[in-house]
């Protein structure tokens, strides 16, 4: 089994909020790999893993940092793979401003796909909706995930109108 | 010839910027539909759309719009594509800030790949991207876009360094 | 007694905030109703909500969401009545700002009435007023309703002028 | 025949974005009165103003301001009326993020239901769906709008659909 | 002994800020009243005040409020007295740029004296300084705490001084 | 005639945001004088400019500056004396924030009164009603001028009201 | 042993943030010395110790201050030595962005050189590298340094690759 | 004669605002070299760069850059130099907010020296201020130029002066 995604995160400290990636992905039975590497303290790792990337079998890469974080942008310059970008609010973060504009504002040429602050599991799903533009097994399981969240949030809102006021009619 | 990538924008005063997504894709050589349509103006038209994308061949979405800019989000909950999203700087924005918020901070489950402030030409470079990790030839092509701007500003920086001072070395 | 006011809410995890809007009506004798909808997980569900209201004898609907806050927008793109959007600072928010813009930032033709961070107790209130204008009675309900608020702010002066400085002259 | 809505704005700089409301009004066949009040440079007349609205038969104001813009919120703290609230980016303003701020975070128990920046269009609607909710040809001028803005944006697309590249397939 | 500083607030909730203008202006004697007044809540107490202050002796006022700070500004509309502002981080305040841009960004016209985010020990210190444009003994006053200023923290650093590393050379 | 109140500025190319408070003051008959004197460039004459100011019989001191505009609090640093600062949009400022930051966030025992962007007539009417605090006949000037400006915009009320719809009433 | 670094702050309650700086500067075995002056409270002090600093074999200084951090600045502006400038987020700070703004944005002529958010630790590392322009067994520290940044990285991967997910392949 | 300067820039057409560093290192004779390399779209060669510049010679580099402005972190993630970052403001840039953040937030131990927004002069000033810690001569240079700063404003506030009001003292 080789890895088709891997995860890739500028300090083991934003383990939290990227174990979140880990997890969506391994229920979608999508084989990963998960590593520490730091644009600005391994740079030479981080170029070499980049360019080895595609010929691994990696497919779609998921980068998460904090801060300046150019670990997404500088990795999307060194290979074709689409590259998907997780801002962490991190210590010492402006409120995640920092990390939101160092991933998304790439130039012409080097785009990042970004997602949401902290949104490690959202990065999950997109490399499977990504994975699965060319797989139907795996287009159907995304969509099997799509319709579980609709029943989640239907079934929480029949126990949420549990609560009762005078003037309440449902 | 049918077309893989679906080029949305929530108004047709978006088209200056949304066309460039268009371009690339062209280049590419990739077949694309372009299309206006408002998540609030012509809701019902965005649902029939966002539901049948998959069936009619599309493998990616491209959705541009402006403001709360709700069409790109509206669009993933009624798809298992990948959505890709593109904020744009219209008139009465708060300098970019409302539509890039409103497209990135999806909740957990229903991700959009944004990309920078009307940075449609790099919707349409992640397109292929996506489209080419099952497709070695679109991987090629995606690499040899790559390899020409390094040529592009190797030579622009050469023609840079006419410029004369009198303690300028190179 | 049929509903008058509909709250709706894009998550259970939203009551917290949106049960002020519920404990008012409340207090207001105006019969409504309360559901947890989501723009992006039970998309369907919250068409139907939207495109049905009017005929139920819902009068004004409050849609509250946090991060990117499609609800009310998508709601307000669907019906005639009057949507009242209340941005909610949830957990991954970046400090509110996404879900007040994707809020408040409508485009022309398709407006939502937005209220404070959190305040859906003034949702709650606007409802009234909105009711009130073709309801004498509570138009009284409303106008007793602010004078009690100035009644409130006086006694509590006065507990709070007890505090002592030697130079202090009231 | 006797005004229902009345527009109020903060000075007469303002009335190029807030005769946006007037037109609207107009279309929908809604009689209004116009007014230039400032909550800071004449606080008497605007105290007499919305102590008197509800009297003289208004139904709905709407109030917009520039900069530290208290217009709104001044009226609704005088009134059991709804108010709505237009933020305008005036000249010395920051980008309009202080006349948003100022008309949207009202305390509890004073909302202004706030549109958009510049949004006076959307005011207008409002007010018509405010009114509708006990009135109902206005109902079904609302949505003859609403349905109006559907076709406009589908005859828009058409149009723009003309546009030509060789690897366009719609 | 007349009051010649007014301190008012916008909700008692704010005396916890507001104390420390009532404690620099007992340390300088300078007599003043303190009082909790909203522009929202209790409009005509608050022009009642602002149209009275001067007659009766007050010289300077200084009004604190959170949120849609509106206090201090319809204050400053009907008094011809200097007004101090003090934006205060209130409960869902969005990190105080509501309150600061409420106060602050006043028309042409109609000054607000703003001080820092729950700045109220300023405001007091600028009253101070503003009566003692006219009153010689105050300046002196004034004069002996900026000195007492220099005194605390050059004291503090020596004490802090004492902290020891191998290459620390003072 | 000796000046009562000093403006000073951070840079000559502030010249046209500043000379409204020159204006302001000639209108009110209060002696006044100008200069352009830097934080950074000047710092001696600066720190000479404020620790004479008050013997020289200066009563207030505006100070205006842009981007990290220090001046403000430098000279307030020094002087017992209020100063007024005016934040300056200039070139290469980040839209005003950095001015305005820079000015209002003082520390606590060394106020700046800080007025909105680039509001240099405000600062001029604040020292008029900071001298008016010892001066009944400028505290007469004051209500004359605010008196103006209700006249101003009843009689522009006036002439707005000119504009026709055929639903407009008044 | 003369101080070569001299690490100030405007308050000695920056010292938890600073003494990162004297810190790193202890490992790199550069002498240096440490103090609080304030460019609002103790002026004149900080004027005596930037004109004396270049005298006394000082070659870099890193000034640390919160709010409205004018210490960096006014410091540049009376030495030729490089001023390293480390914005803290002090209580009632803005997010930080107070003091990050009004360090940040100095003027022509007087630069400042900025470090991240309480970065004390690195602009003691930037103080090093700018020692070692012209100390090359300092230059060669500083490449040890960076080298073990990359070890402890690799090291800290090694251990977190330890978490288990059965889809995982590293 | 070698270069010890090295202005870098992400674009050519970053050149208009990067000119600036050029000429001031001109006119304190410092040699220098400029080139346009991208962090995104020549990535090796900024290695390549970043690798061999103290062996080159270099002992500052100076790299500016707009929107996810990357290049100087990445430079600084690879010599021990002193790198100082230009954030520029681009095109489809945030208002300056995203290469300001990109560039001054940098993590532990990889510092990058920032200036202000499009601050080249000010980052080839503080170049000259580096190489001056080691270099008597260039001291003088940099004292002098300061002065000149004095002269400058010094002169432009007599011309200033002119300007006529009849209580105009000075």
């Amino acid at each position: 089994m080789k890895a088709l995604v891997s995860i890739i995160m500028g300090s083991t400290s934003d383990l939290p909020v990227m174990v979140e990636a880990a997890k969506i992905l391994n229920d979608f039975k999508i084989p990963f790999e998960i590593n520490a590497l730091s644009a600005h303290r391994s740079p030479l790792q981080v170029m070499d893993f980049a360019k080895c990337a595609h010929d691994k079998g990696i497919r779609v890469i998921i980068a998460g940092a904090g801060g300046a974080a150019h670990l997404p942008g500088v990795i999307a310059a060194m290979t074709s793979l689409p590259v998907i970008g997780v801002p962490i609010k991190s210590s010492n973060s402006i409120d995640g401003w920092d990390s939101i504009l160092s991933i998304l504002q790439m130039p012409q040429g080097v785009p990042v796909a970004t997602v949401g602050l902290n949104g490690a599991m959202n990065a999950g799903i997109l490399s499977a909706q990504i994975l699965a533009t060319g797989d139907a097994e795996l287009t159907n399981k995304v969509m099997a995930y799509k319709n579980g969240l609709t029943k989640k949030i239907t079934k929480a809102n029949e126990e949420m109108k549990q609560i009762k006021f005078e003037y309440k009619t449902n």
